[in-house]
């Protein structure tokens, strides 16, 4: 077995490959000035490799890996395991008007035709409850950070209250609240654009307390803030963030860090100085189990 | 049969319908925050589309395509074109080290998997002498631009040497000298690097000759200024360059304006201030020869 990092995860990866004591190497990249990438993997290859690499901002990183994979496969590799900690394109899961492409379907067959099993911590499933149905083969395997942030947050804090944004986020909330003990409470949002969240929050005694607010990622930080401005108002104490894809697209740190917010924590599926949740042993733990 | 554009190439897609006289849409485009694109078709097709992009920029382009594509299978066209006036990853054709991707047949199976046909203007096709060999379909249909260009250049030239840069630009020199009746020579071209090139002009009597410079695209211009320099060292009158794809990557406009250049024209395979050569009429013969 051999694992193979793009740069940008290089530093998890090297976590990871500590962990399961297999060797690693670096996936050499170049971008030419025309934005095409030169992809380059080690010219002797074990059966057995996993590629590592986060999918945010996802466009080049899809290219590349169709790149890897099938230069991987002529280098005479039997088996291509990918591990995305963060994968993409898992929110359109429909058309919301007709003629729009469901990506989460072609980009989760692009991904099953190039990859024996695909391997990833909390996607974004809404509509569907499997990640097979997105990524149609045997081993699409769905881990959750849950476990790692009640360690962190039971660290941290005696007690608390978990805010869950939205309906889709209940699913981390309450697994976290089971294991920490916490309260938690899950508010109602409408998202009328990118940047654009109303949210209502459920009747509940702020006052005084800490408010963990609990997603699955923050892209451009507006629902954050939100939840962060509506707390205030109701008196809570402090108000922190813990999420597990750091994504952070344009000014979303300016905006979270303004926004009232004290801290946020995320796992290190993308490298960022708020990634203080390791997820090498838990992706460990399920490379060990399919291999 | 409906024309489908991509809103980067929208107005040369008009020019093609219009020629065509068959109707023409737009494909919505959005890009969110994350960069994750949403690609979204009118929900009625026929059986015969035409998707219309050129592919400089290419990863993100590549992706949406891989989404229009698919959808427009999903929505019932039995029949779906590409035309793709400039075609990226067409120069990387061997692994010029072990273990490198061999980007040209990767993208190209990916392209083939997608159409049914493809047509592209003077691909960059090097050790390959045809573009099935690159995607893997019968209609890869590979047009020249030197038709145009020549009829270009008669217009504004009596006489005048054209000048291929390097061995690769021979095939687009010689083919426009051909049809204009002006001399032209082939300069030895080393590269070094994106932006490392040296060169050296063959012995020839460029002393108060207008020279242009045929090449099948500008990428950091380095080419083009490098060769301009060394004929204004042999008194040539003015320098002019004539390239089918204006990609113009980073500082490439300033560098080429700024190094001895009096004006340079490309096809509309890339919308530019210098585009004054349309395709249509090549692409729209194209079209009706396969229909």
């Amino acid at each position: 077995m051999l694992i193979l990092a793009f740069p940008d995860y290089f530093k998890q990866a090297q976590r990871l490959a500590n962990r399961l004591d297999v060797p690693l190497a670096e996936i050499a990249l170049h971008h030419f000035p025309d934005s095409e990438s030169l992809v380059r993997l080690p010219p002797s290859l074990p059966e057995h490799i996993i590629i590592c690499r986060s999918l945010n901002q996802p466009n080049d990183k899809l290219i590349e890996l169709l790149l890897a994979a099938t230069t991987a496969r002529g280098l005479g590799a039997k088996r291509v395991t990918l591990v995305a900690p963060y994968l993409s394109y898992m929110r359109q899961d429909i058309a919301n008007q007709p003629g729009e492409a469901v990506s989460q379907r072609i980009i989760g067959k692009l991904l099953a035709s190039l990859f024996d099993d695909v391997l990833t911590v909390d996607p974004h499933l809404h509509r569907i409850s499997s990640l097979d149905q997105a990524i149609p083969i045997k081993n699409a395997i769905s881990l959750s950070a849950t476990d790692a942030m009640a360690t962190f947050l039971k660290q941290q804090f005696d007690e608390a209250i978990l805010l869950g944004p939205d309906s889709e986020s209940e699913q981390w909330a309450a697994n976290i609240a089971s294991q920490t003990g916490f309260d938690y409470v899950i508010a109602n949002k409408y998202r009328w654009g990118d940047k654009q969240v109303e949210m209502r929050l459920p009747e509940y005694d702020y006052a005084n307390r800490p408010v963990i607010i609990i997603d699955d990622m923050a892209s451009t930080g507006r629902t954050l803030t939100k939840a962060a401005g509506l707390l205030q108002a109701q008196g809570a104490k402090t108000v922190y963030a813990m999420i597990t894809h750091a994504l952070f697209c344009e000014d979303a740190e300016a905006h979270i860090l303004n926004g009232g917010i004290k801290a946020i924590w995320s796992t290190d599926s993308i490298d960022h100085p708020s990634s203080l949740i390791a997820l090498d042993s838990l992706l460990a733990e399920a490379i060990r189990a399919i291999s």
